[in-house]
């Protein structure tokens, strides 16, 4: 478990993997922002299982975040980031600037737009860009790598479905792996954004996870949806929350859901300067 | 010189491609409407000697269509095309439906979104949204047959330039080939557009080129650029044309070209129910 080689540069990038290809040797990629976590290792153990070499990218995405987001001050931590990496057999990590991942500039790049029924509501109704600009970069760095695998986290759950829809309709040529979201032990889900948090707001963050389960339980128990959804808005708030959303949708689409189809709660919050998202499934 | 293999399916071309990979043999990629001509003869032909196989699609793509445009009595000559294909040595041709490109439908699929600077002028302006479908359509198809080469006529020479632009932007792993325009003895381009003149218009058409010569000579013989656009909108409607377009370029890029720079004169009209255009270097 050495240090993963640290590549900058796309051609780095080619010419590793084309050394992997030349063996028939197959690669898995878990595209990240860094800031690395336990949930990223648990990608990272994810990926080492599927494929003889796993490859981390590293990129703080300038065209996912909105105006007035924290795009500057979204923590980079690369020193720490490789070293983590490293801990977990990762065998590379891809590191570019954002003039190597924008040629052409980040401001007015080929982009990549998803069909609006993914993705004007929920996160992307409160973060309008945002997942165009995660589809963007996303198809950009499988096109550099080529990987055979890549590996995403429940934990933003639109996003992963926005990925597997991304990769189905323009036909990439990978399987899109959803791992399950890692929790602290009182509950709340992993998240660079969690540093944000001061003290006494990290111990009310548990109460978004809280939340979900409840609504999970209720609903499991005989409630009706809005009911469920109405009282986890309430949770969120008295827990010192701004809610955002609380919804039971169809975990596939994202659509209402219709009985005997498989559900999913989605919430998202802002607690001081976080924004917090979290989900659950019912079925 | 057999009958180039029939494939409906994107698994059958994975198929097809994964042999050809297994034998590190080299693939090039013609993408056609159909309708197959000298021009794309040439494409064939040139592929040909790229590449150890040639395959050719065939694919009357819908969303790069505008309302009223000729996608419905667009010409669809399967037969015809795959005995062309098959005399200038194609290994296979990919001819999918609607759906199969399509998985979700063709209404609100993922799509590719090109830098207005480049598609928000010329044949762009004219056609909104002819760009992104054009863009949407490739990237599916070179994802699919992920070939080492794909080859574009010179004749579309916007197109050319974004596919150039989406292939170096979202590092798709390709060399994109321009291969010049041929051009009946009277100087028309090749088109399958062509076959919606009349008898008398056909006359007339290559009038359009007649005037790209005419304003080339008149630029490199020192004219202004703003006098040599004006002669060569005044010539196509004297021929009997409705221009849409008729100007000088940067050849790279399409913006105004400074002194020096490569330039390009790209024009456009209507003659009956046929839209034509066509393009010639100044330098």
């Amino acid at each position: 478990m050495g240090s993963p080689a640290l590549i900058p540069t796309v051609a780095g990038v080619r010419a590793w993997r084309a050394m992997r290809l030349r063996d028939n040797a197959s690669v898995a990629m878990v595209p990240t922002m860094g800031n690395l976590h336990a949930g990223h290792a648990a990608l990272i153990d994810a990926a080492r299982q599927r494929a003889d070499f796993v490859i981390v990218s590293i990129f703080v995405n300038p065209t996912q975040f909105g105006p007035g987001e924290d795009y500057e001050s979204y923590p980079r931590t690369l020193e720490h980031d490789r070293e983590l990496a490293g801990e977990h057999d990762a065998d590379a990590i891809f590191a570019p600037t954002v003039a190597e991942m924008y040629p052409h500039g980040p401001e007015n790049p080929v982009r990549v737009q998803m069909p609006a029924e993914l993705t004007d509501q929920l996160c992307g109704a409160q973060r309008p860009g945002h997942f165009t600009g995660v589809a963007s970069v996303v198809t950009r760095l499988l096109n550099i790598a080529q990987p055979e695998y890549a590996l995403f986290g429940e934990k933003d759950y639109q996003q992963l479905l926005v990925i597997r829809r991304l990769a189905e309709d323009l036909f990439i040529d990978i399987e899109i792996i959803g791992v399950p979201t890692v929790r602290e032990t009182d509950g709340l889900a992993m998240s660079s954004r969690n540093q944000y948090l001061t003290a006494n707001e990290r111990e009310q963050a548990p109460a978004l996870y809280r939340a979900l389960v409840a609504a999970r339980d209720a609903v499991r128990g005989g409630a009706q949806i809005a009911q469920a959804e109405a009282d986890g808005r309430a949770a969120l708030a008295a827990a010192g929350f701004e809610p955002e959303y609380f919804e039971v949708r169809h975990g596939g689409t994202l659509g209402v859901p219709r009985a005997g189809e498989p559900r999913v709660i989605l919430a998202a919050g802002w607690l001081g300067k976080a924004r917090l998202i979290d989900n659950i499934r019912i079925d």
